[in-house]
């Protein structure tokens, strides 16, 4: 009887942890990266800097509202594995295609600080959180499916994880068609939203 | 009676310390970015190579002053880790506010190494600091009250954590006023600071 | 009797598992680097940027391809640090020379990405898989031979580890051989190979 | 009696390992970021890429020596920090330093790698490399004075230690002097000392 590859790879929960702690990391790190310094030779005195920093501010907002996502979808990513009992092959690949979706973050708050007024910029950013919603769904149901929950997670469990999700992604869908009258509108409803998701326990748990 | 996602996200605080590392280790390793190696085309011998590495000293000075800085607050960080029993959402969600304050540090100093006699540049550079510790003395009393911190964490230790951020901010500020005079006083006065929260142990504990 | 230093390094697997993943997580990430926003200044319209992403597909598609090849390998290496029942100095060599390979995938992606139709970028870009392969295999062959396994790793479950590498970079061997006919070839069946690599275990394994 | 900051700081070691496994994660990858992929304007077919790509071997090679520069160092760290029982503040900032130094190192390769017949970048790149293992000896020795090694370290452990980085640090001192040949003879002395660290225990060992 021969033994098989895929019964040994991929078990290590504390690993998987690790790989997306540190991908999340440096992708956060590296958002800031697309904000340069102004050109030396462009500014003349301390207005002119000053002038410089305040054209900065789009970007820093995009900056801002990405390292919000990734903090969300940080903390949604950890509420799952914190659950799971263990791992297989399958499921560690899933979660490789979400780091891949969460390494791209930077590109796309990019393109949207580069184009913020372009419809191809917001829906490109917006099809990125949608992906990595829809990824992050998939895990939870293979999860449940291939019996990988902890013996304490229950349906309600199950339900409010998957509810989650849901609301959120709907709520990024509306941000989106909301570019049908200006950019401004869906940028100005999907940082509600996050705002909402990063500040809300503190009134709603009450 | 449905379950809240809130219960369910965040209580993991060796991931939040994992995901803590990994920003200030990019974080701290992105700063050297800034520095560029000469153009080759401008080095004709030995000596242009020097004074071109001579040239690089402020940009040198500016990027040890951050690291310290870095360190100083990754301490600080730790030290409230280390004393809390678990988190919540609430206080994940602190923590990433700080963690993203830790990622503008490289931006911060790259614009202080770029326009280094320019007020709004040092302002901007303290600005970062101070929103750092504020960050960290809101962690610390949100963490009090909601009854986060472990059970030994006595009232005199958390004047102790307090009163440091407090001198330390103190004397920042202090610094940033002395841009005044230049923003040389500035920068010298912020490095002693920090050279004193990095060096003083030694002499002032026995 | 003198001591060894080399007694003395390199005895910690959990520290070589942490220096894995960051240099995983951080190739993995540096990967999207190489993609640049199209330049502001090129775009008129939307049309225009949806036509500047389109011609931003190859190397998108370099970038997963490249994406899972790490992945493959992120899980070749977990698989073999999880039967070690201890690291030597050798071992831990082997697997820093492991870790250069990795970092130097962003690189050769970037090759392939921007030379996509280039024999010696595709062979370059195999050559740095047939290394990682070669080096994988030698880890598991040292280990074996220097008695660091664990006592339940099986002569089946060595072999099995051994097939898995042979059977995968012939197939990678293959690929390369195949750009006598162009580097579409190659690069179609390799892509075809690491999608059976992510995604075969969901059918075969029943 | 008031509390002192200094006592809440700084014990926690596996934090200090997580934080210095990421900067080196990070410094090793970064390393290669210096290597550019041959512009494409500039090849116009495959012999042309193919001698652009020798034209890289340069800065392939001071790339290799870094990453086992960085290797050998993390080793060495990683030893230390393995037979420490416990550490406080000082020996942090110690570590925080050393960490400072390693990364650097990018630049000090992309310096000799841009400059590599300049005896300054020779130096500026052996000075890199002094300056950590001072702060590895000063690391060691202030953890004996302090007590905070494990008590299991005896005198002979600790000799081998010292030995160790006085050898290495002679040798890489000997390989600086060289330049007063040319910076060929030290960077080929200091190549055979580093792959001498990396290989010998294969065959001194017995």
């Amino acid at each position: 009887m021969t033994m098989h590859y895929n019964r040994l790879a991929g078990r290590n929960l504390d690993r998987l942890a690790a790989l997306s702690d540190g991908v999340f990391a440096v992708a956060m790190t590296l958002l800031v990266l697309d904000i340069h310094v102004p050109a030396h030779e462009l500014i003349q005195d301390e207005a002119g800097l000053w002038q410089a920093l305040v054209g900065l501010a789009p970007r820093l907002l995009t900056y801002l509202m990405s390292f919000v996502t990734l903090g969300i979808f940080w903390l949604g990513q950890q509420a799952q594995l914190d659950r799971f009992a263990r791992a297989d092959r399958d499921l560690v690949w899933i979660h490789i295609g979400f780091l891949a979706l969460v390494s791209v973050m930077p590109l796309s708050t990019a393109l949207l600080g580069a184009f913020v007024t372009y419809r191809i910029a917001l829906l490109a950013y917006w099809l990125n959180i949608a992906l990595l919603g829809l990824v992050l769904y998939g895990s939870w149901r293979y999860a449940s499916r291939a019996a990988l929950l902890q013996a304490d997670a229950t349906p309600e469990l199950s339900a409010a994880m998957v509810r989650r999700i849901a609301v959120a992604q709907g709520l990024y869908a509306i941000g989106a068609a909301l570019c049908i009258f200006g950019t401004a509108w869906s940028i100005g409803f999907i940082a509600l939203v996050q705002l909402n998701y990063a500040l809300s326990p503190r009134w709603r748990r009450k």
